[in-house]
């Protein structure tokens, strides 16, 4: 039986599994949970998930990604990561490797970036650009504290995730689940206004070169997963470019008239 | 050479490895760092910790707990746990199962702890009660945002992980890492007001009961772990009590004078 991924690619931690699976060549089946219009909260989702699953709703927490691998079924996007490295034997080992040592401190990284990068890339993200699109105001002073996180965030994996001279997470010269996982979190970035994501990226010369370096080594599939982030962001760049048409327009001087 | 344990036991992801080497007799040395204090962010802990470590600080990430296993150092609680039942041979099975699938849920409740229990109780204690000890003012409505989180945190505890007839997480019946990890969570809720206590913890008996499992099937180090929690809910409720009758005095009608 396939494995069955349930995804909303617009989700980093379903990115990050869909990612997983097709660079390592795992048979899965995708069963796309469209965020946006809250099926992943809606009783049809619980009742398709019960029909795939028959015993339990795998989503009984509303949250994406899950997993069902036969009767297996599992969320939450770490732990998910984890299980696939070690149920499926054609995995290469430096992806979560068997050595106690290397494995803590993959884990590590993992626990950091749920309490840190991700606690300041999605609620910035979220507070600045996406919230209107399902339906929700922006919110300037939950952006301005995500922000003080992201940045916080962005220096410790400049400076100290990233040290030495591997080109992945932990000195690494080959990537594991988290730089999978890490990476997903800040392609999210890509949908801000390009002013915005200069800022908060521009100091970090290494975390830019390591995101090149996740993108070449996992290549065609790392495009292939993003290119839905890629398209939200060309419709945010032409919805920014039309707002500021009109706002031109209104700006204009109106033209004299004669009080004749 | 032993184990060290950098960690101060007011806080519960300290607390959480202290018990685990406890419970498991592992031979460790405690290393008091006393948060309140901030001793954790200052020039001095690094100096401590470059002069134990010599070769980089283990606090290059200003959090707690951390070890240092001879030239290994690690941080990140549920990181260090899944370490220490790895690399210390005598620590029993159901801790941290050798089976993928068991080992696979372990990770999926410690994932989840960290975006719900733990985003839900740590702040509403500090907000109610913890702040003003550390000299920061309470904030009522960052405790009201935090309750929202972690009474639905309650709610899922009770009915998705607590589900079964086990007595421990995920069905089972004797504890895993993630018992320790959420109990440990969840103690601290000791310090508040009774009344609020109640009103949190009140409605979930299962999460009650849960609770008395691990701690009798862990003491007497449950109790030792957790003594620094009791001392200081037993100076709240001085506190409280002198308050009250403090404004119980001041609401005294005051005696009538004579205009003479």
């Amino acid at each position: 039986m396939k494995l069955n991924v349930y995804a909303d690619k617009m989700s980093q931690p379903s990115r990050a599994v869909v990612f997983f699976c097709k660079v390592n060549g795992i048979d899965y089946e995708e069963i796309k949970v469209h965020i946006p219009k809250g099926q992943h909260l809606t009783p049809e989702f619980e009742g398709i998930l019960f029909f795939f699953l028959f015993d339990e709703a795998i989503n009984l927490m509303q949250k994406l990604p899950a997993i069902a691998d036969g009767r297996f079924k599992l969320f939450e996007s770490h732990a998910i990561l984890i299980y696939l490295a070690c149920a499926f034997p054609g995995v290469a080992d430096h992806w979560y490797p068997a050595d106690v040592f290397k494995r803590s401190k993959i884990h590590s990284v993992l626990d950091w970036h749920h309490s840190n990068l991700r606690r300041g890339a999605a609620p910035y993200v979220f507070n600045t650009t996406i919230a209107p699109i399902l339906g929700r105001p922006l919110n300037p002073q939950a952006a301005a504290e995500a922000e003080i996180i992201l940045s916080s965030s962005l220096s410790k994996l400049e400076s100290f995730w990233l040290k030495g001279n591997g080109r992945f997470l932990l000195g690494g010269n080959q990537p594991s689940i988290a730089d999978l996982s890490l990476v997903c979190e800040l392609m999210q970035l890509e949908v801000l206004d390009e002013k915005d994501r200069t800022r908060l990226l521009g100091p970090h010369k290494k975390v830019q070169q390591w995101i090149e370096n996740t993108r070449n080594a996992t290549n065609p599939h790392f495009d292939e997963v993003h290119r839905v982030i890629m398209l939200a962001k060309e419709r945010q760049q032409h919805q920014r470019l039309k707002a500021a048409k009109n706002e031109g327009g209104s700006n204009m001087k109106k033209p004299l008239v004669s009080r004749m």
